[in-house]
């Protein structure tokens, strides 16, 4: 990577704190470390190794832009694996700004999103699947992700993919050995344990896609609609779960009209609740369009809050409208349980003002989502993109391995070994032994700058 | 400081980044840092000086939270003055928080807003006017108030507050030494240095007080109001200001209702621009609260644009509410000068559709902001605090000046040494050669946490 250029970036959140740091990296760091910033101590690039000073950054000029520290680290033994540099300076958006554009008038070049963890991929620091998790962990909004991020940063997934990678590359090379022989030449029952292997293959990516739900759930994570007829106490439901209140209530039908998002974490889930407007016959098309808004939130939400009135329990609307709905992704919440409840199964009674029910109603949320998720603590989530990839190569494999299960004829092996060697190269795009630009960008340009 | 607790913090601004720094501070937080923190070479703490480690961040029980960089400086050689440990994570807010809340749970106290300044100031890395500088470079919003922020913590304004506050200590000390004779033993014209010591302090108080106007520009920003009467082009201007369509414009006069309020940058100064209701008599409850608002929004102003119809001129209507406006703050923009425009005097003739004039609307709104600005390089900024203190101290500096100069009795030397004690005081107040622990809280609070 010695022929790579200088990139700079502001590598901490934008917005006023205390620090920001300007990250440079490259072959020229060093030189451009010491045009900008002064220290009464030696400069840090004339002492040994790895070390930090503290002084002013300077334009061209001598006069003060900002006082900090400057750190820096010597290949490889930083984040990029090059030369970088980083200027702790003051937390300010202009400051920072004003010293990024000095380091950038003094040879850098702006660093493009995710450009320090591309080179920290191409220079062998990471794999794929771990530069995507150093992103996932950035944007965790719950614990229970940010676990699940650093899990696969610390090679959780990759060790999985490197060793189906290995098992499908055995089984594609030991087809790909017969094609030397003909067809009369191929020993009998050589192609058994190779069979045998794929199946072993197969279950493993069965297992990496049950990672998926989670994964998705923890990443996106679970829209949650409140639903139900007006009046019903949706809005005093969800104003009771996030703790305040957020939607305006009124003893009114139809005060809620605009969807109302708000995001919370139960059971380490981030969870996108919305509450909707009230569906019934109405003249009125403000509210008319609240409810066709309403329908479009629950045709695509993970989970649905269905409330009915406790003291009579569902009727003849709110069965149709249940009707419509999946029961796997519907709970049906009996509210103002405190007024009076008719007593029906499979309904959770809360009273939203008297706060009665609603831990039962989140361990029923928690439970409805976890229901796709696997067990066993051994396994690793995945993202949409390790999805896509694993459900190609299983495809190509199941090819594969059906024509080999077929008895009745001689297997195409040439056809079954170029099926098998895709099915390898596909594995490899998820951790990045297999890689090509479009690919890069595609994982790189979702990144912050300065990252 | 041996005694203070040690407190920790994310000293990055709040959001997603790709670096967060949690920073800890105080006599445990090697200790602190030690128990957190675990990496493949020796610790940071067991090494000489300041050094750092690439390492991770681990929980009470071993499991991994974040891979981070963890840096420590030794007393003295640090903000605050005290050890000091920087762990840099990843920049998710969850897992930062997640970082902090494992530092806190291993000993270190969460800290107030401003607390490391505070300590830096109390351990005399800085004096007040200094530590007040570090928040105004965080806050800066244009390169101009990073620089007249930058230059407050390099000791502009404190050497100049340290150079009145020796002078009128010396006069107020000439003066006491006095009260040790009786009057008849005053030695005749001894005062009379004093008192021209004096005329100078309250020079140097008057040079100080006139970087008021500037500071306020600066930290607060300029409010421009554009005002007129409907359909005059007030959005289609800010929009051109603005360089994009912020505010929504039709060709129907009282399509804006609400003040529209944003931010822009000209000549160094950073703008509060608001566009408002045109002002005219209406039926429309609506209406008439915009345009109550507008005239709030007016009383208020730093500087009015007042748009007037280019082709007109002004009207008896505009000539009205032009009569309420203070001259010196009010700017009459012709605007729609491309359909024709009648030729008066004093007004600045735009095009907000044809971009015609913007730039010579530009510098007239600079220039009468800079009106109340000090011409010499040689000024510093004041805040309001600062003003208010150096207020006060020149009430009783004039004061005492009075009453030496009052030549038709003995000047009563008790009250007059006491007078300019208080004095000296006040001016101590200002850089914290005084201080007091509300004064403190009162600077202090009004940092971001992690500072």
């Amino acid at each position: 990577m010695s022929d790579a250029d200088t990139i700079a970036a502001i590598a901490t959140a934008p917005g006023e704190g205390g620090v920001a740091i300007i990250r440079i990296s490259g072959p020229r760091c060093f030189e451009i470390a010491d045009e900008v910033f002064t220290c009464p101590t030696p400069l840090p690039s004339k002492r040994a190794g790895g070390t930090f000073a503290y002084g002013t950054v300077r334009d061209a000029d001598g006069s003060a832009i900002d006082e900090a520290l400057l750190l820096i680290m010597r290949a490889p033994h930083s984040y990029t694996r090059e030369d970088t540099a980083e200027i702790q300076g003051h937390g300010g958006p202009v400051v920072a700004r004003r010293v990024l554009q000095r380091v950038l008038s003094a040879g850098a070049r702006a660093a493009e999103p995710g450009e320090f963890t591309k080179r920290a991929f191409l220079n062998g620091r990471l794999d794929l699947a771990q530069a995507e998790a150093v992103l996932d962990l950035i944007r965790a909004r719950s614990d229970r992700a940010a676990v699940a991020a650093l899990e696969q940063l610390e090679g959780a997934l990759s060790s999985r993919i490197n060793a189906l990678y290995d098992k499908m590359l055995f089984v594609a090379g030991n087809i790909e050995a017969t094609l030397d022989f003909s067809d009369q030449e191929i020993p009998e029952n050589v192609l058994d344990p190779v069979v045998a292997e794929l199946r072993e293959a197969l279950k493993d990516v069965d297992a990496l896609l049950a990672g998926w739900t989670e994964g998705h759930l923890l990443r996106e994570g679970a829209t949650v609609v409140i639903a139900g007829k007006p009046n019903v106490g949706k809005s005093t439901l969800m104003n009771a779960l996030l703790g305040r209140a957020r939607a305006i209530v009124s003893p009114q039908p139809g005060t809620t009209r605009d969807t109302i998002e708000e995001t919370l974490v139960v059971g380490g889930y981030p969870l996108v609740l919305i509450d909707t407007a009230g569906i019934r016959e109405t003249d009125s098309d403000i509210e008319r369009e609240g409810i066709r808004r309403a329908e479009q939130e629950l045709s695509s939400a993970d989970l649905c809050l269905y409330i009915v009135d406790a003291s009579t329990g569902p009727d003849a609307d709110d069965l149709a409208t249940l009707s419509r709905l999946d029961p796997k992704k519907t709970i049906i919440v009996g509210n103002k349980s405190d007024i009076g409840a008719t007593r029906w199964d499979s309904i959770i009674y809360t009273s939203s003002t008297k706060l009665i029910g609603l831990d039962k109603l989140r361990a029923e949320v928690v439970s409805r989502l976890d229901s796709g998720v696997p067990r066993s603590t051994q396994h690793a989530v995945i993202s949409e993109r390790h999805r896509a990839l694993l459900l190609e190569a299983k495809r190509r494999a199941m090819d594969a391995l059906k024509q080999l299960e077929d008895s009745a004829a001689l297997p195409p092996l040439d056809l079954i070994a170029a099926q098998l060697r895709e099915a390898v190269e596909t594995i490899g795009l998820i951790n990045g032994r297999v890689y090509h630009d479009s690919l890069l960008d595609a994982v790189f340009s979702r990144f912050c700058i300065g990252k």
